[in-house]
């Protein structure tokens, strides 16, 4: 199947080289944008975003934050061209000038982006600017307006309806495989033989979404172990010598490692489509597997602890931040479950943001979705990554295919968590009483 | 590969239908699209999304009409909030007040289209839906608020970056072909032998542009003929009993026929870079293929004749309007060549428009993409309906693929039309001097 | 994917010119299948192989007789060698001995065939030759050596574990619907249309068996209708306005046309396989469906009933002769049901061949498939064909995945017919008497 | 695409259980094949080959000499009656009496072994047991009669006809790509890291053949190197930090490793046409490529110059033989280039087995197949394995495409070797008189 480039490929070797681009700005990618924006031969154009990417990729570090800001200034919108065009559209009301104003509303930076998404490999390109731009935002704000546009452009061409599911199993190709290892960034694939006690035995699973300008990228893939019962320990899912289990045999699709593999698409989700659509698609061909459900990692837990030890020196957090700090301390844990759990849970159902969001990154992004926080499992990850950000702690967020919408509606409304009296019950009565006065109180 | 679609159908069956839709607005299309906008629920949204549509392809033509002026004017701008918007961002230029200022100016109806392709089918659908819209514009002006906003995304959907060139030929799928045979819009396939003659023979080929949302659906297709140079006559390339030709012996790849499929992409245009990435894909399998020309229609050249010839009762073209209205004149046309192309290439190269394009919409497709007119061939379609719509005269335009941009440019820039000296030659002197005054003079 | 045709036309340009062959015997087949057992280079046996194949293609009618009496007679065992051979064998035992007596006990144009087959396209052209050979055994028995080593070669070759199912339909080539459009054998398909309604619709199927030495050509391929209740009539099957069953709604499979494509593979038997394994599949993947039956053909009907009627002037076969060479006699058939129903059950079930089996071709196929004649169909194929040969009668056979085996053991032993009784039930009493005397009585 | 063996297992399922196996010879393979002789049910031969298999995988190492013992001696042919069948021939000359005689002089096994092939996995099934048997054969010359027949039916079945070359890359499955590591027998492949240096690079090739019976088995596999120039050193060729070669900038194609990987496929010889069939494809895809050859280890080398040796205890081998059995000779070697590649010249090109062939089997394997002894290369495999069989000499085998076909014949008539000039000048005095006295003087 032939595609657009290879045609690109062979226009720009050819009559493109008409175009005279010795001006002296072929090293300047503001300068050549300039130049895309005013050409108005299609061959031309394509050469000319074919400049602009091999300018960029030849800059430095500085002269890319000088190429951003171009971007972000320069290609803007042109407020007193805004000005006069709203008015014309109050006075009108005609199509004609709503275009314009549309068009006097949108920053020139928008066209610049669409023209370089035609040169060959443009999306792909266009997504490793962004990765280039994403680490810049923190520090210098104004280079948001160019992070906007670009995130809405790709939000639009990377939309779901265009996304391809695909199952990633020891079938497929080496080359696609050996991006799973390196994607892989929860728990780490640290060989090939790691990565096939993944994907090869009848009990697991893995799908990605794949979008047709990137064929040979996945953009997200899921790891999936059929099990009975829900996980209670990644160490249990991963261990090597475990029983394989006939699928058949299995109840529940536990979903223990979701890895987003392109930054320069942050910010553009797939994981919750995901999720429902694996969900759906075991479902279907596995009509024993009632129960779907998560792993998951609880990331900002430990950290929490310790800024809810500073606050308070005598509390419980204070005293289990103490029994951690204690070397060794996970060789005898049995203690600490009780105190620890209860804290987790306070972490999870008590503790919120501004929003009203809870802390935890991957609870906003489970419960966002319309899972409920189904089980805190005490040891469940013994690695020192585990051990060290959550105190061995992993909760199972539940897919209850009944129950997404309803929990999605609840939480994006009232921030309200469903979550299982087995957690609920963990909180003490004094975290129970500060989330009775809360607004979102679940 | 399964697709979101599946997913989309499950979440529809299960959650969804919590959403209590019983509000009485079920048959309305509009209110449902208020719903959409306010709606938070990716599956709801989803649902409510299935309903626009069903609720659409129930209505009737006055319903319909109805339905797209509630889109033109209660989804559109609110110009007040533009007003405040674009004064906050003229006071503070942050990414905050542009990102304010450009959801201000973004009519509502653009993101209740985005949420409507989320829908199974979605984009299949809203470029059905676009079909019915188009119809109505040149009768309601206003619409094309709703217009614009639909062919932006559709254009942003369709980018030439996904589109996929396939050959289609007689190892293709029934499915497709019977697909072709009825989307032929330039001269009609009547039978599955003659689709055969025009797709398996060695000196044959045809390709297609597809979309992957689209998978089944050609967008755009072209039929080629290899030849010993340019073809003059359509009923000489599509003869039954001619001799078939050995593919290494062609010199000439003939475009005798392009066909867009989708009127509901109408203005989304594929057909400039299909025929050049064919000629691309062609050259590169076949390097003895030096030329690459059509066989194209002129399908306005005999209403213009007859209002020139309204416009002037004694001129030449009055004469020829004369000779033609004669029943059985093209069975003794000899004496007609001279008279007829001397005002054929009047038409084409004196004859413009306002802005300076020739009247021809073919001609302009293929000038406007670089091509040069290249012959004038007398008697080279004698089907009935080339006798009507331009007295037997087709021309061939040439894309020579060193000449393509600097064409594209000298047209876009001063609407010079590259023709060959034949083809000027033919002008007469009055003609010529009309030429010479114009502006584009060529 | 390459095969290796690829390089043996490659080697054949190049390194197999140097093999002399202008010793004048270019044009005779057999001097040049004695050259392909002497030659020992790989390369110019193929090249030999193929100048062979041009060398038949070019015979005449009398020349092909001639050179298949020279491989019957010039390429067969040596009996004095095979003697002494088997005499050495007699005294040692030896492997190496029995080696020999293989070898001398093998024809030689078992040899000459492998050979042949690696030609490119080698396959292909055996099995045409042998279409060619097929027709000449009749009047030249002797033939049949050649015969029986080309179909013992060819039924190694297309042994059912390399055969592969591939579902026919609407999405299926061009290049391939139109082989099945000329290869089908029982119910002519007159047009793209009438394909098409045996395809496209959910409620029919179509397979085929194919083999990878041909990948293009079917060998072999069934219809099937998906119905409720087993069909009694094929006009009823293929009626154009007919209701379409949703597959699921379906309790019934019928077969109602089985069709082998290629001539030269006569007597190597696939059928039976086929309506075996596309009933299994059916079964898995609707389980809705409990019965697989044909809907098939009595070619030997009337053929059966004029013999029988000469045979006895004043016997019921004689009467039902009479009645049907009336004109129009199937305009007002119902008066004939009883009788001709009669004569048909013991046209199944008491005339026998010498051998036991039934004089029905297609009885003889799916009773030894271990099938049970299920029903007497009156009026079921009232074509001009169907009213020819059978008198518009065709039979339901019926395929109990439990019962096939023990039929099949049944038949093959004793000649024993499972029918139903309500087939059984139509004999009339002189039938069951000679019923009852048969050796096969059943 | 579903293939016999679904059905098989769904009628092993079903029908087949009818028949009665409770003879208590459930567990003896031997009793099981004679009732597969006499079985006349499709199915119930089916079931009955599964439990001769089941059987056969049950058996202990002297159960297992048995079972083939039996093969040989109770499936063997009849004397007497292919005596009777023979002089009925003779008599007669008819086809049926020539049939007759084919059949009394097939052993029995020919048939239990097509009919085992008709079980589910047969084909694979029987590899594997070929591959039991073939390590019997040296001590149990009596089982070769077992061979014989088998590999006879599985050369029938894998004739280069349905052999399908395919590219094995790094995008290939990972399921195929681990047996490659396991199968490589020449130069071990040490993990995936090495594959990916063997597979990815642009200058690197691997091809292998299939079968369609065992789709996801290679049965050999050949590696390429594309080079400027005939490689001298395998660990050139495989050195990590090694530059990476445009491929239209390589001038030449080494073969450095072919390896066989079906130990049960012994003596069904693909790797001649699989060298031929890549150079063609090759030849084809990159004109730049003039030049074909190997890079071949020479296994025999140092035993034979052990043996050498031995014979004379003064001769040039004995002195070799000493400086090779000093400890790390290899550091300092140069000294020993004369000598020792004089001896290798001696080896390949005057030593001889009785047949004329020489002693090294991989020089039989190419010269016999049209290759000529282009080089031999001093300190060209440095590995232990190198140094140990071969004093770190390889050779170089050249496949000149237009001179394969009269080696092969010079070869195959005369024993004649085609060896450069530069190979027979290494040549010592003594070596080249005896050559000359040879009859295949070369």
């Amino acid at each position: 199947m032939s595609t657009l480039n290879d045609l690109l490929a062979t226009i720009l070797d050819r009559g493109a080289r008409l175009v005279d681009r010795s001006g002296g700005r072929g090293d300047d990618p503001a300068a050549l944008c300039a130049d895309l924006l005013t050409s108005r031969g299609e061959a031309s154009g394509v050469a000319i975003a074919s400049d602009v990417f091999a300018a960029f990729d030849r800059l430095d570090a500085d002269d890319r934050v000088a190429f951003f800001h171009a971007l972000a200034e320069d290609f803007d919108i042109d407020v007193d061209a805004a000005d006069a065009a709203l008015a014309d559209y109050r006075a009108s009301k005609s199509a004609d000038a709503l275009a314009a104003l549309i068009a006097a509303t949108e920053p020139k930076r928008q066209m610049v982006f669409r023209r370089l998404n035609a040169a060959p490999g443009g999306t792909r390109r266009l997504v490793a600017m962004r990765k280039r731009l994403l680490p810049l935002l923190k520090t210098t704000p104004a280079l948001r307006k160019v992070d906007d546009d670009l995130r809405h452009l790709l939000g639009s061409w990377f939309n779901r309806g265009f996304l391809v599911l695909r199952a990633i199993d020891w079938r497929t190709s080496a080359e696609l495989l050996e991006k799973i290892i390196a994607y892989e960034a929860v728990h780490e694939i640290d060989s090939w033989e790691d990565l096939r006690r993944r994907l090869q035995p009848q009990d697991r699973r893995c799908f990605g979404f794949f979008h047709p300008a990137l064929p040979d990228e996945p953009l997200i893939f899921v790891e999936v172990a059929l099990t009975c019962g829900i996980s209670e320990s990644i160490q249990e899912v991963l261990r090597e010598d475990r029983e394989i289990l006939a699928p058949d045999q299995a109840d529940t699709a536990v979903f223990y490692s979701i890895s987003n593999c392109q930054d320069g698409l942050k910010g553009v989700s797939f994981g919750a489509f995901l999720i429902k659509q694996v969900a759906a698609d075991l479902a279907r061909d596995h009509p024993n597997l009632k129960t779907f459900a998560t792993l998951s990692p609880v990331p900002g837990f430990t950290r929490w602890l310790r800024r809810a030890a500073e606050a308070d020196a005598d509390g419980p957090a204070a005293e289990a931040a103490d029994a951690l700090a204690v070397e060794g301390w996970s060789d005898d844990a049995a203690a600490l479950e009780g105190p620890i759990t209860a804290l987790a849970a306070q972490y999870f159902l008590v503790e919120r943001r501004a929003d009203g969001e809870p802390i935890d990154p991957v609870a906003r992004f489970h419960l966002g979705n319309g899972a409920s926080l189904h089980r805190i499992n005490w040891m469940a990850d013994r690695s020192a990554k585990g051990l060290a950000q959550s105190a061995g702690v992993m909760v199972n967020y539940r897919y209850a295919l009944d129950a997404i919408e309803a929990n999605h509606e609840a939480y994006e409304k009232h921030r309200k968590i469903n979550a299982s009296s087995a957690v609920s019950g963990l909180l003490g009565a004094a975290a129970k009483k500060m989330r009775d006065n809360q607004a979102w109180a679940t």
